[in-house]
């Protein structure tokens, strides 16, 4: 079982976010990634924003390696033991213009300890604002396809996992149609350490080829008012789960990361309505509908 | 020590609401306050809001009136020992429409717990947009003279308290220009129970007053497009806070309160800018600068 090295892991995690934004960029056809490095106590990182696209109205897709203390709550948080940490990762958010497109996920991390044990964390997940269920399956399917070639065992695992960490609780909603989910995956899953970084690595190169097959997509008809509304209300959830539940950024937050790029992943504009309830039978109360837990999305086909 | 009976609290503290929403429509001078009760297993509550006012664009005054397990959650947090609570309070947050006009924030709350010990909590503080010197100052001298009059202890150290309280850690920098905050309040600061319940019911009294004064000196300068952007960004700080910090926020959405009563804090609109940075000497710069812990806004009239 030979552990792969950290910097060989951080070097391939870099290619990955500059090979993302390529093909973001091309999907998008109009804007292009700036770069801002950053340096800090706890380690370093690149921050790429494309802002005002043709197609996406913010993306980001962030690289970052740091070292660190493995404080307490960290401890607690991934459920270890150990006196330093090393973890380096890419995490991507994008915001499209319009309503009809969703809102993508992705995010793949690497972990070590100074006691020599190692994990990775990742997934991709999927947040329409209107929930459009051929694309929901097609997603879906693509992602049950690619963790297929791995282990039968991880589309199962990892979509459950998805639906439980993707979730509002105070909201008794999903975030949206989920994806997969994977956090402490080492070789107790039953691929050798190369495999399993395999796995890593073509999980971060999917994700730019599936969001450009969504973009493809786009509606040509422009939208209404109450849909841009609606899409604003939306983004306030997105806001809420990621501030109030989303352990990456509570961990980037806690552990003195740089509080610009995390929180990049907030959405450009965001509204909040009081007591906002969709019109019985809406495009709105179909997607709340469908905001749910558990659903096999495969089999609905 | 005669302790008030949790019922009359309560009793009071909806009357303070009441009060509160008289004084803040006739401010206005256009919208009235909505009124829902809510019931929920934890208790209920009714939530009050103004919308699309004169020169309101949000305003929120709740009540609640809870009852539950107190959980080990709940001990860690308040530092203390108990099987069951009760708590009441009256919480409140405007937005105003004008950037030139600052969000104000109040809250007192009662704690009780079976082995009957108890606690108030509270406050009020200010976060403009932009900071006004000479409005914050007479807040403060407001707030002190209040204070003054029960203890001469109780400004210095309330206001130290607001000011370490309420700090966005991830941002270096304070929501706005503070006020006085205090937790775990009995008898032991000195006042006797029914002079201790004053001081709680008379904060909550000035609170409409105090912001009905400043709502007087609303600038009749339309704001320009830049300035309703730095507000958009102000705004979203303050969602930064309330969800990632605010332990109110927190407690209420893990003890099952009622969501969209918690929520009504959020502003009804808020941007996020990567990586914004004001103009040297701008205004924005101006505010930026005021954003820091332990400025005597009193002896800087």
């Amino acid at each position: 079982m030979t552990k792969i090295d950290f910097d060989t892991i951080a070097k391939q995690f870099e290619q990955i976010q500059d090979r993302a934004c390529r093909q973001i960029e091309q999907a998008d056809g109009k804007s292009t990634f700036q770069s801002d490095q950053w340096e800090k106590e706890i380690g370093t990182g690149t921050t790429r924003v494309l802002q005002e696209g043709n197609k996406i109205e913010k993306a980001a897709i962030n690289f970052s390696k740091i070292k660190g203390q493995f404080t307490a709550d960290m401890a607690k948080m991934a459920g270890k033991q150990g006196k330093n940490f090393s973890a380096t990762g890419v995490s991507s958010i994008i915001h499209p213009r319009h309503p009809f497109l969703p809102i993508i996920h992705m995010n793949i991390r690497y972990f070590e300890l100074d006691n020599n044990e190692y994990w990775y964390g990742g997934g991709i997940d999927l947040t329409p604002h209107y929930i459009d269920k051929k694309q929901a399956v097609h997603f879906h399917q693509q992602l049950k396809n690619f963790c297929d070639g791995y282990h039968p065992d991880f589309y199962p695992r990892f979509k459950q996992q998805a639906d439980e960490y993707f979730y509002l609780p105070h909201r008794h909603e999903t975030r949206g149609v989920g994806g997969i989910f994977f956090d402490q995956l080492n070789t107790n899953c039953g691929l050798s350490a190369s495999r399993l970084f395999d796995f890593v690595r073509q999980l971060g190169n999917l994700y730019p080829r599936l969001y450009a097959m969504i973009l493809e997509n786009e509606p040509t008809k422009e939208a209404t008012q109450h849909e841009k509304q609606w899409q604003a209300l939306r983004r306030s959830r997105y806001v809420e789960f990621n501030l109030l539940h989303d352990r990456g950024t509570k961990f980037g937050i806690a552990s003195g990361g740089n509080t610009e790029s995390i929180l990049l992943s907030m959405p450009p504009t965001a509204q909040w309505f009081y007591n906002f309830a969709p019109e019985p039978g809406s495009p709105e109360a179909q997607t709340m509908a469908m905001l749910k837990k558990g659903l096999d999305w495969i089999n609905m086909a």
